[in-house]
């Protein structure tokens, strides 16, 4: 803890923000380290004096609590709720001032509908769990599923099941998550729901229930998406709330047979309409490329998604107007609302469809809730790297650290960011950010309105330098 | 907070603890200053070595946890799972050494059984809505009742309300409750439920939603029992979740009207048969008197019951085990996990009547939570005081400060305190309890090992010092 509150404290010196200073002895290492002395960087004036117009700018919030308030859970998949989200948000961008302001739409087939979903421990210690459908995994009879629990502390020990073995069983994969700052252990827990369905399908389990994958202890489980290989029938599967994992597992180690009913009826209900909502604020420069920048519209539907994602179509369009009231910027700075990211990333698919020609300079996306960012990332090619130079020396007043390179980050950007399209990543803390991800408690009290206030302070600073950057922004090297 | 802290350093120097001390100028007043410097009392030795063996022993949290995981939800009103932990708490009682150990039965009228419960606003701002119904409440016809809301920021807001013109309407009441170490803000917060359902019904309500009664911001609605008067017929009544309650303040405020669809079907299900579980360590002196402590054994439904009560029949239960493993005492201890106090406090009442010619000395009940005691109350009389002195002295080391003398508190107690009998109160801190209290969330994890054994030494101190006590313990006036 106390490395970290050093290099935030180092950070926001506008000299050691520019490029990662080597750690005193002893502390922990960098990837890269300088060669030598980095030379001074002149912040951006304008962009500063935006950054801290910012500060006390409470766009983001009101749109927050509009899109949580007034239009409450968007459904994503197509959702009545959703295609009602895209008619205020039509109307809050015309509002705002943008232009262009349209919505995109395209079709989603095959969409996956929840339905009853109840769980309960049946016999000697009977009682109800809380438990949610994992998206696109199959259902259980109307009645219920009753089967013997199998445990699996971890999604290894799943993999390590014999072929087989789990016929006519529940498997219970309940590894735990611990909260990471870069959000990266959403990636090593998550295997259990990204995947465990499909292993647990393969090895012949009736059902799968996974501890929720969040940092919390509470009852809320948390909702996400999941998918089969071909050839792999959909089996039954959800989450688990951690509270009520963390008692099956003491359950279980009591030694005796436990036995679950299962109710989960989620059906696939065809194709349906969704769309993207674009706004604009069109450039000087037709030929500079277009900054993409954006969140998701739609949200699970256990919450009302204030972390996830109204935050980030929020925190983007927020500060796309302050660049806009400030005059107009040289490169046009195009917001994307997108739709149904939590399916499956189909409104940045049908994006980057419908923009296949355009010349894009960089694409950029909040989907990592409301807390305050901590990092930013660029992967420039060499005529714009000045720019990541300016970014750093301007960000470091709000104790943002620049990264080491990797750039591009996010579901809805990727079928852009995968043309060669620069990256320019601003990182939100993940430290709070999974004890609510997917779940009930995902609502506006759980938004933090100063670091509300940083996140657009960060997006303002950023589009400011961006749009307005007279280097050319080239394409780079695919990310892997 | 630093008077707080203060005042919580200088108790645990024993002669500061031993009555209150005249704070310095300009800090908070005390209700008694001492007209004198006090004399020293010296600690109880046994009592002293069992309180720090209390704070390395588990028994406490292994019966917490086996009621959470074995048994868990212990719905109040006799329900299967109760009468499965009464059977539980025999086995487990006889099993820690206990004498006597027994089901006393009593029956419950008119019994409450939850039915259906779902919450939505339609029209412009349809989204659902967490509730829960509160204990003898009415019900909805089985396909909702749809109605426009009529908010009432406070309970006294209700209040003012025009006879009859609640007609047709949902009254909304939505007062915020703030926490408070001694738990006050319930009986100020708490009137929205408790008396609120019978004032709407009265001024001619369709049905009253409250905001929870609760410190919390989550989505865990909190239930509760309510009362209405004779001759007014019980109208449908929920508590909103906290989270869902500020939503709606949202909505209402935007000036349009607001539209709910309700749906509670609790019914009454006629009488049902419950019981209090009695545990005894025999004294040696029958004329010395009975100790009576306890918790209650039923829960509310929608969580497992961990910090209400299954932590007060623990830490009682766990208490007089280690009293009991040190030597017979003078005074018969007997423990007793009280059936169907949420619901009315009639195992209580059940138990009052079952023992209404038996010597008491004295009276304590724990329900309020497994955070740590923070302050010990006893109301004796003359001859008894110097009991008072020797349990202030011998807590201290625990942080425990003495209160201002009035004692017996509790609902399952009250019928036995009612008649005279003494009461020595150990307070724990309410500062956490009602984000949970009654909620889903009051499960296993929300109990603190560390605290639950301060209770448990709190308690077992008790115990020795009373149990074993020389002098005599008179009846006092009974409590208003």
């Amino acid at each position: 803890m106390k490395s970290a509150l050093l290099a935030l404290l180092l950070a926001s010196s506008p000299l050691a923000a520019q490029q990662p200073v080597a750690p005193p002895p002893g502390g922990p290492t960098t990837a890269t380290r300088p060669r030598a002395t980095p030379l001074p960087v002149a912040p951006d004036p304008k962009a500063a004096r935006l950054r801290d117009q910012a500060m006390s700018d409470d766009t983001a919030y009101a749109l927050v609590e509009g899109l949580t308030t007034e239009v409450g859970p968007r459904m994503t998949g197509g959702s009545a709720r959703q295609a009602y989200a895209r008619d205020w948000a039509v109307a809050r961008l015309k509002a705002l001032g943008f232009k262009n302001v349209r919505i995109e739409p395209y079709t989603l087939h095959n969409v996956w509908e929840r339905g009853a979903e109840t769980a309960e421990i049946v016999g000697l210690y009977a009682q109800p769990l809380h438990v949610t459908a994992l998206g696109n995994t199959g259902a259980t009879p109307a009645a219920g599923l009753t089967a013997p629990v199998v445990y699996f502390p971890t999604f290894n020990d799943l993999l390590l099941a014999p072929a087989g073995s789990l016929a006519g069983k529940i498997a219970f994969v309940s590894n735990a998550m611990e909260p990471t700052q870069d959000g990266s252990s959403y990636g090593s827990a998550g295997s259990a729901r990204f995947v465990g369905p499909n292993v647990a399908a393969q090895k012949g389990a009736a059902a799968l229930v996974i501890r929720s994958i969040g940092t919390d202890h509470g009852r809320g489980p948390h909702a996400g998406t999941t998918n089969f290989d071909a050839g792999v029938a959909p089996i039954p599967a959800g989450a688990l709330s951690v509270a009520d994992a963390e008692n099956l597992e003491r359950m279980l180690k009591l030694g005796k047979p436990v036995t679950m009913k299962l109710t989960l009826t989620p059906r696939f209900v065809g194709d349906r309409e969704s769309g993207n909502v674009v706004a604009e604020v069109p450039g000087t420069d037709p030929r500079a490329g277009i900054v993409l920048v954006g969140g998701h519209l739609d949200s699970w539907d256990l919450g009302t998604g204030a972390i996830d994602d109204a935050s980030g179509v929020a925190i983007t369009a927020a500060a796309a107007k302050l660049v806009m009231d400030a005059g107009r910027p040289r490169r046009t700075i195009r917001v994307v609302w997108f739709g149904d990211e939590e399916i499956g990333g189909f409104g940045g698919e049908a994006y980057a469809r419908a923009h296949a020609g355009e010349y894009h300079a960089t694409a950029s996306e909040s989907d990592f809730g409301a807390d305050r960012v901590w990092r930013f990332e660029t992967n420039f090619g060499p005529a714009a790297k000045p720019i990541g130079d300016r970014l750093a020396v301007t960000l470091a007043p709000l104790g943002i650290v620049r990264g080491t390179g990797t750039a591009g980050d996010g579901t809805d950007i990727a079928p852009v960011v995968k043309t060669g399209v620069a990256g320019v990543d601003l990182n939100q803390s993940g430290l709070r950010y999974f004890d609510y991800h997917h779940t009930p408690e995902d609502t506006l009290d759980r938004v933090d309105p100063a670091q509300l206030r940083q996140n657009v302070a960060a997006w303002t600073t950023m589009l400011q330098i961006v749009a307005n950057a007279p280097e050319s922004i080239e394409p780079v090297p695919p990310r892997r």
